[in-house]
C-alpha cells in the first residue's frame, strides 16, 4: 500500500479551491485563499533555512494566524510543537529545550506568516507520508514531567476519516474551534475539516455567547468540554438551538449526569467522546442514534481502534490513531495503556470511570498530580505531598494537595500556592491545601490519591486561591 | 502506523448491530444479521479446510447469498476472485485455472453459506491486515488474455474513504447496487457500505423500473452506466425523482453528453466518475458543487490519489487505491499507466476522451479489441483481423470487426459470429462484421483501430448478430 498521499491542504485546494476553509471573525478563507498564504509562509520559513525534520515550536492564540503556521510547519515536512499559552516561563523552557525546537513560533511569528508575500521558490513538500510525524504535543504522566507524544500524519489521518465514518460528513459542514488549538482535540479540527473539505470556524478564546453565536451563523459541529457545554446552555436559555447544530461533540473527561439531562432537555445535540493525545483525539464516541439511550456512555470504538479493558479495569487501546511512542523512549509497542479506568456494559458501550486514576481535569485542562507533588516538594519546608481533585461544579474538579511539613518547619497555605504559582501554570495550583501529619502510603510506598479525596471533605479547608480559577 | 484494523463487518455489528447493513428484496439485514451468518459461512468453509491466502472463485448473480459469500471468504482470510457470469465455459475455465482457485462457489453453494446454521468455533479471522490482498479481478488488457488484478485491502478502505470524503455521508445513506457485483464497480459498494455503516441494497439485474422503485423506498446513492441511466430516465418520465436520492454516481466510461443534458433537466443528481479495476474503483469523480458547471467531466482526483496526463495524452494514477499489480506478474512500481485517454481543464478537471484508446465499453461492460481478434483469428479461414467500437445509441457502443480471409479461404459473417459465440461471452461478440482485402497496419505492424472505425461506415454491413444484444 502506498504510504505517500498528496498534501491534503493543497490537494483540498486543488479539487474544492473555492470553498469555505476558514474563518476567523468575519475573516472567510477559502481553501485556494488559505493553500497560497500557507505556501508563502512555508517559503518563508524555508528561505530561512529550516525544513524536514526540524521541530518548530508554536506558542500564540488561537486565530487564523495559527492555522496557517500549523500548515506551514507540515509543508516544510517540519515537525510541529504546539505549547501550552498558559504554561509558566520554567515549564515552556524545559519544553522547548526537550523538543530541541529549530524554531518557537510566537504570535508575532505567526501574523508575519500570515502575510507573507508569495516570493519564488524555495523547497517545500507536495506529498506527505503517512508515516511521518506530524506532531509532538506534551502530556504529563504519572512521572511528573511532561512527555511529548509523537502523532503522525497517519495518526491523524486514521483518527479524522475514523470521525467522519462516525459522525457522518456533509461537504457544508462547519466544525467550531474555540477550544484551543494547542491540544490535541483543537489541533485535530484543524487536520480534520481539511481532509473533509469543511470550515473550520476559529475564536480566540471559548466565549458561551460567541460560540452560540457561532452555531446561530451555521456551525454544525462543535468541540466542546463539559464547562464549556454548561454555559453554553446557562447563556442560550431557553431558546432551542437551529437545526444546522448536528453534533456538540463532549470530550474532556466524564461529564455530569445532570448536564447531559440539561443539554437532552434542551436538544443540544451532545455526542459524547473519549479521546487521549496519544489517539491524536478520539478513542470512542457515541454513535448519534445511540446519544439519548445511552446517556453517560463514551459509545464504541471508533472504525480501525480496538479497545479492551484489563482485569484491573484500566482502559486499552489499539489502532492506527495510537501514537508510535514518545519523544526520547523506545518506541511503544501493542496496546497502548491508558491510565484511565473504564467497564464495558452488556452491549459494549464504554463508560469512562475515572481519567488516568489520579489525573484531574479541571476545565477541560489535565492536571497530573505527580507534577503538581513534585513542585509543592521543592519547597524547603514540604516533607511529603499528596494532590488530588475535588469535585466543582463549574470546573468539574479542582486541585487540592495534603501536605507534610518537614520537622520544626512552617509555611502557611498562601505561601506555598505562591511558590506554586511561580513554576505552574494557573490551572495547576492548588486551590486547596490540607496540613497533614502524615499521608497514608501503602506498603509499597505508593499514594492512593483517592483516599486522600475522600477524606479531604473532613479537613480543614485551608486556602482558596481565587486567582487561579481564571482558567 | 498500525497497518493491522478489525474486520470491518464484525466492527459495524459491534458498533451498528441494529442498522440496516443488506436489503435483498423484501427481506432486511441488520449488521449484527449479516454479521452472524457470515460468521456461520465463514467457518462451514473453514470447517472443509479453505484457509489463509487460498483463492476461492464466485460465480453467482446479485443476492444477499453472494454478498454473504463475499464477507465469508474476507472472514477465512482467503481472496476473493469474482468471475464474470456472462464468461462462456472456456473463458471461465481459464481465468478458473489462472487463478489456481482452491473452490469455485456458483449460486447453489452461496445459498447454502447464506443459511449454513451456527457451529463451534473454526479458525476464522478478527483482523485485518491492509496490505494483504483481498480480491483478485480479473481485465482484459491489449495482450488478449485477462489478467487478474489484485486488489488489497487497503485498495479497497482508501477507494471507500475517498469516496465519502468527496460525496459526503450520512449514517442514513442507503446505496443501490444494481449493477453486477463481479465487477469492481458493484463489488466497491459491498465494501464500501460495511466500511460507512450503511445500506446496500442489492438487485438481481439491472431493472429500471426496479431501480426506480428502489430510489422511492429510500435509496440515496445508486451507481450507474450510461444505458442504465437512459432506461432509468426514460422509465420515470416526467416525475422528479425524490430529494432523498442524493447521487446517481455515473461510471462506465465517457457519458455522452445529451444522456447528461437529459438528467440534468430531469433534476437527477448525477455526479461523473472515471475508475478503473486496478483503482478499487473511483479515480477521479465530479464533485457535487461542480456537476452542473462542469457537465462532461470526470471530476478531480479522490483524496489521496494523484491523476497526471502523459505527453501523449494517457491518464496516470498514483496513490493508495493502485493495485499493486497483477497475478503471475513482478509487482507495479510507480505510476499507473491506464491507456486511456485524457484531458484536464484549465481549472484542472478531468476529461476522459477515451478508454484504453481501443477499448470498447458496451453497455458497462470492457470489451477488449485484441481478445476478439484472438478469437477471429484462431478460425483457420481468417488471416488478419481487426476489432473497433461502433457508436451506439443504446450501448454507447458495440463490436465490430474487420476480417481479412486467407487465400482461397470463405467463410460468412455468421460462421464467424457463431464461431466467436462458442468462445467469447455474449457482448464481446462482434455485431458486425465486415470483409476487407488488407488492414492498414502500420510501420510497425499496428493496427490503428480507430482508422478502422472511421471506415466503417462506408463498408457495406455484412452482419448484425441480435441475439448478443441481449446485454
Amino acid at each position: 500500500m502506498a504510504l505517500t498521499v498528496p498534501d491534503w491542504l493543497q490537494q483540498r485546494a486543488r479539487t474544492t479551491p473555492e470553498r469555505l476553509a476558514l474563518l476567523d471573525g468575519d475573516r472567510p478563507w477559502t481553501f485556494a485563499e488559505l493553500d497560497q498564504q500557507v505556501e508563502s509562509a512555508a517559503r518563508l520559513l524555508a528561505g530561512r533555512g529550516l525544513g524536514t525534520g526540524q521541530r518548530i515550536g508554536l506558542l500564540a492564540p488561537n486565530s487564523a494566524a495559527y492555522v496557517i503556521a500549523v500548515h506551514a510547519v507540515s509543508r516544510l515536512g517540519a515537525v510541529l510543537v504546539p505549547l501550552n499559552v498558559r504554561l509558566t516561563p520554567a515549564e515552556r523552557d524545559w519544553q522547548t529545550a526537550d523538543a530541541e525546537l529549530a524554531l518557537l513560533l510566537d504570535a508575532d511569528a505567526c501574523a508575519e506568516l500570515a502575510s507573507a508575500p508569495p516570493v519564488e521558490p524555495a523547497s517545500v513538500l507536495r506529498t506527505i507520508d503517512l508515516d511521518a510525524p506530524h506532531s509532538i504535543i506534551y502530556t504529563s504522566g504519572t512521572t511528573g514531567r511532561p512527555k511529548g507524544a509523537i502523532l503522525t500524519y497517519g495518526n491523524h489521518w486514521w483518527s479524522a476519516v475514523a470521525s467522519a465514518l462516525n459522525l457522518g460528513l456533509a461537504p457544508t459542514d462547519r466544525w467550531l474551534a474555540c477550544l484551543p488549538l494547542f491540544h490535541v482535540g483543537g489541533l485535530a479540527i484543524l487536520l480534520r475539516s481539511t481532509i473533509y473539505g469543511i470550515a473550520v470556524h476559529v475564536q480566540p478564546r471559548f466565549d458561551a455567547q460567541a460560540a452560540n453565536g457561532a452555531i446561530e451563523a451555521g456551525a454544525s459541529i462543535v468541540s466542546v468540554v463539559s464547562t464549556m457545554l454548561d454555559r453554553m446552555l446557562a447563556e442560550r436559555g431557553e431558546r432551542p438551538y437551529p437545526a444546522s447544530l448536528r453534533c456538540l461533540l463532549l470530550g474532556g473527561g466524564p461529564a455530569p449526569r445532570p448536564l447531559l439531562e440539561r443539554a437532552r432537555a434542551a436538544h443540544a445535540p451532545v455526542v459524547q467522546t473519549y479521546g487521549l493525545t496519544e489517539t491524536a483525539s478520539q478513542v470512542a464516541t457515541l454513535a448519534p442514534e445511540d446519544a439519548l439511550s445511552k446517556l453517560g456512555s463514551a459509545g464504541k470504538p471508533l472504525m480501525g481502534t480496538q479497545l479492551r479493558i484489563a482485569p484491573d479495569g484500566e482502559i486499552c487501546v489499539f489502532g492506527p490513531t495510537v501514537s508510535p511512542g514518545y519523544l526520547h523512549q523506545p518506541p511503544r509497542e501493542g496496546w497502548l495503556h491508558t491510565g484511565d479506568l473504564g467497564t464495558l456494559d452488556d452491549d459494549g458501550f464504554l463508560y469512562v470511570l475515572d481519567r488516568r486514576t489520579d489525573l484531574i481535569v479541571s476545565g477541560g485542562e489535565n492536571v497530573y498530580p505527580a507534577e503538581v507533588e513534585a513542585t509543592l516538594l521543592a519547597h524547603p519546608a514540604v516533607a511529603d505531598a499528596g494532590v488530588f481533585g475535588v469535585p466543582d461544579p463549574e470546573w468539574g474538579a479542582s486541585v487540592a494537595a495534603a501536605v507534610v511539613l518537614a520537622p520544626g518547619a512552617h509555611v502557611d497555605a498562601e505561601t506555598l500556592a505562591a511558590f506554586c504559582r511561580q513554576r505552574l501554570a494557573g490551572y495547576k495550583v492548588p486551590r486547596r491545601i490540607v496540613f497533614r501529619p502524615s499521608l497514608p502510603r501503602n506498603a509499597a510506598g505508593k499514594l492512593p490519591r483517592h483516599a486522600l479525596g475522600l477524606e479531604a471533605d473532613a479537613v480543614q479547608e485551608t486556602c482558596i486561591t481565587e486567582a487561579d480559577a481564571a482558567q
